[in-house]
């Protein structure tokens, strides 16, 4: 096997990733997500890695990987087409193509690099429940085509096409890609259709894990795959109260303060971030510099670098960088009917799979205190949320969300909150 | 002493006991009232127990004493009167007629049972201040009449009828009860004036302890009572954390799981609860299955089978059979300005007699996050109370309580809570 | 130095104080102000003082300081200048003039006493940044006037007068105060100020400690420093279990009870006061009989006598005697832009130089359960808040502030808070 080559696409805009900023990088035990997908390539027997970056992450990914090439595909509404096309130079050999999108083991791209006896392989990743995704046209040990989100129901078979592609002939999928009528978002499996028609392309079934990362809802599936592979591990340089209990499996990193009466389980606790007096932190990554004040409890949740808590409960909730929660404010996450949760991503409606699922709050976000917000709310960046009040409605960026703001929104008829409710 | 037979009246439709549902099955350290009153019985010399029950716990009684005879009132609006009646058939010889509205000590029954040179005896019980029952007539040994619900002031004894009374004939009251003209409510008691002029009964002071269950707040009375009366015992089947803390009189029954810095006193502790981290339980029964979540308090409450808190406050409060708080949601128990609390029961207010009392809440209710519910509201069963509300009024069964809830009942003026008013 | 008389000005209203009541009394490490200052002066070297006090006060001064000569201001209006001619017939004999409006160092006002070349001198503390009070204008040695509140920039000098005023002869200052044309509340300055022309007056510049007393807020300035000058006494009468935390400086008098789980760090802990389980108190003065209820934190606050928390935060904050707080009712402390805090003094907006500030409450007020107490909110004396609520103005004394409250506040245009914005 000559693959040694990997065209690593992270350029994509993570619109529905939001408030949680680029997917490439979020940060989980201290380290990007791309930086994770870069070692499971490394891994897998990949030698070079091309990164496609977009106009935002560009420098940042130069500067994150010194010795790469970086490229950026500039029209980032050419989709996978657009991003891979950005990256032709390096398509003149036997090159695999990657996102940060799907999560998964070594192990799986290991095979899909050494499938034998075909022009090209593509992980495939065999689902229990529709799943919005392409489904592979599968016979014949070939695949077919890729159907994008048929109707459930429609699915041509119960694998979905997972974004490690390896072609050995990658010149020619460029050729596909140069061709493509449509060049839109889903030009790239268009092409991949065509090639198809005249290449022997295998489906490589994925058997370990499989984290897809497409609503913001994903990053507790990494967290919670995270922790479990953590080894126990307690910096010296932590100090720790005698009477503060760590249990299970727990990371606790340089410079972490943890309070007595503390109790920290199953979680990775980050460098100098503090945990208080009386809180419990459980199943929960708690990033570096946060603060989880006295009387919180975490539960389930990914707490971003320098955020803050206080007396506060955080559960099956992911809170970004700097976010703060006043006293009293509380991420719910059940609906008193305790049925699956939904989201409002950009208008529509998606359940989440799950009956627990807390709020996601933008970097720099403030929440007042004795403040609740329901199961499955958005809050953007830079917003404030003010004291004592019930958060029903996703809150944009930037929003000062007080009693006036949904006075202005009703006389809008932006949005209609429960409180506002009363008005009718 | 013959009387070794009793007519237990278990048929009452506990309709001010409500929301916390048949009385008779209101479950104090894992067992049903009923069966702690026929324990009484079988302690006062009672050998065999009739029960009349009603339609709808006729079953439940048949099964839960599968050797007894169980016979239905069918006709409810028939009071105490029809329940006797309903049992004709075994009063042949020398009854006590009971009820499980009065809890009492054995020792009481028994010398109700053991009255010399009397046609019969009723149980009586000496008040220090009004109490709304029935007061007992008496003078030169004997009861002249029962007096129902005199005006305070004109009470003609400070002795009130309590339902343990003896029959030596059962036949004569059977025959006046027949008889009676009011056939309502009151019937029983306009009988048993009938059958005082022609035979003697006494007045048998009670001199232990009473506790009248008649509005629901009387279960924490009995709760009271049963957690002073139960001697430490902590199962080896639970799991108790080392730094838990187990203080004065407690039971851990098996099963039962307490957390880290977890602190019980002086409470019971059904099979298989959870008492969470950081959670402090004190003069309480937590039933079966129940979850105290971290960081809660429960103080002089009962917690039913399977109901859940999670960092709230419970005081003095009541919550039936799978009841769910959300973090934060508080049970308060005191007014403002700390005087005694009323309760609103079937449109009446009705004083407690005490300065503290929380809520009464029906099994299968869910209260939101951050709510509050003030003091003496009853809560029905299958009603959800959504998040960061203020209950100051009684909610039904089988209610969506939410801001918009609220603003539809302002628009049938059905109730006005504190929270609508700001739209006037 | 023969200066061993003072007078001690304690007339003052102290009404931009409220609701804190008369500063004179307020109480700290089981003493009152007016007991500390008394103190001051006599380790400076005053052998005698006589108290100015109003007809509010009298009795309580008296009965404070039974050996000493208490003095009667009839008309407060007249500021100062009444105050200190209240006391003329004890004004034959070098005298020092102080009040309790400002807290120095012992060995700064025996400075003052030692002046040595001149008629008289003055405490004067040079200030970094704008302080609204008097400046000294100074030049060759001598005080030439003070001006009172100059303009910002406009300062004659960086040193601001401070009332530890020594007079070799107040003979003549009565003279000038008596012949002084304004009456008004700066009177006693203008007479100054017509002193110095004939008198060589010096400024004597304080170099240790000092704390203005003005505003409300300054009350937690006093109880920090007073917290940092106590030494570590745990009284052996005091009931403390084996797994409460007593951490760094604090005193702990007779009859305390701390509870298990508590923690107690650099706090001064009253008689009798109770620090219930899981609770938290830091760098604050818990007064005698105090209850610290469960679950509780205080954090930099002054909690009065009689006073209860339950479950609450209370941060920055003072509360006075019998003030009660209801399960989850929190004081914030931040403005979510962490911006300084800008407290409502008599319809002005005061900067309290700060971002952290909590509410300041009257003497047997109430706050409901839930309810959210903004940043810099004063309320007053004998006022009930009800549960659930925001109260983001301040609340006037004997006031019921509910949801009704706010209507009727927004009918007549008085107060529009933040909720009852939902109704325009």
């Amino acid at each position: 096997m000559q693959a040694i080559r990997a065209v690593l696409l992270a350029a994509g805009q993570s619109k529905r990733f939001q408030p949680l900023g680029d997917k490439n990088f979020f940060k989980l035990g201290g380290r990007f997500l791309i930086e994770k997908q870069v070692e499971t390539l490394r891994k897998a027997g990949v030698k070079k890695i091309i990164f496609v970056a977009n106009k935002n992450n560009f420098t940042r990914i130069q500067k994150l990987f010194p010795k790469s090439d970086v490229v950026m595909q500039k029209n980032l509404a050419e989709g996978m087409r657009g991003a891979v096309l950005a990256a032709r130079e390096f398509l003149d050999q036997p090159t695999l193509v990657a996102s940060t999108n799907d999560v998964v083991e070594a192990s799986a791209v290991k095979k899909v690099l050494n499938a034998k006896n075909c022009d090209g392989a593509i992980l495939a990743q065999k689902v229990e429940k529709y799943f919005p995704g392409g489904y592979l046209k599968i016979g014949k040990g070939r695949i077919f085509s890729i159907v994008e989100k048929p109707q459930p129901g429609k699915e041509p078979s119960r694998f979905v096409n997972i974004v490690f592609h390896f072609f050995r002939e990658p010149q020619k999928l460029v050729d596909k890609l140069t061709k493509a009528s449509n060049k839109k978002e889903d030009g790239y499996e268009q092409a991949l259709n065509q090639l198809f028609k005249k290449q022997k392309f295998v489906a490589v079934e994925n058997s370990g894990e499989w984290i897809a990362l497409k609503f913001p809802w994903h990053a507790l599936d990494l967290t919670a795959s995270f922790l479990t592979k953590q080894k126990r591990k307690i910096s010296k340089r932590a100090q720790i109260a005698k009477t503060a209990i760590l249990e299970g499996n727990v990371v606790i990193e340089d410079g972490v303060k943890i309070f007595d009466y503390a109790i920290v389980k199953n979680a990775w606790i980050g460098k100098n971030a503090v945990i208080g007096n009386h809180s419990l932190v459980r199943d929960s990554q708690i990033s570096e510099n946060a603060v989880i004040g006295s009387g919180s409890e975490a539960a389930r949740s990914f707490v971003g670098a320098n955020s803050w808590l206080h007396r506060n409960y955080v559960g099956d909730s992911i809170l970004a960088e700097n976010v703060s929660l006043g006293s009293g404010a509380v991420c719910a996450n059940l609906r008193l009917d305790e049925e699956e949760i939904f989201v409002d991503i950009e208008g529509r409606k998606i359940g989440c799979g799950k009956n627990k699922l807390g709020c996601m709050v933008g970097r720099n976000s403030r929440i007042g205190v004795n403040t609740s917000v329901m199961p499955g709310i958005l809050i953007g960046k830079n917003s404030f949320i003010g004291s004592g009040l019930v958060v029903e409605k996703n809150i944009p960026s930037q929003t000062f969300f007080t009693a006036e703001w949904i006075n202005k929104a009703i006389k809008n008829k932006k949005v209609i909150p429960a409180r506002a409710k009363l008005n009718n």
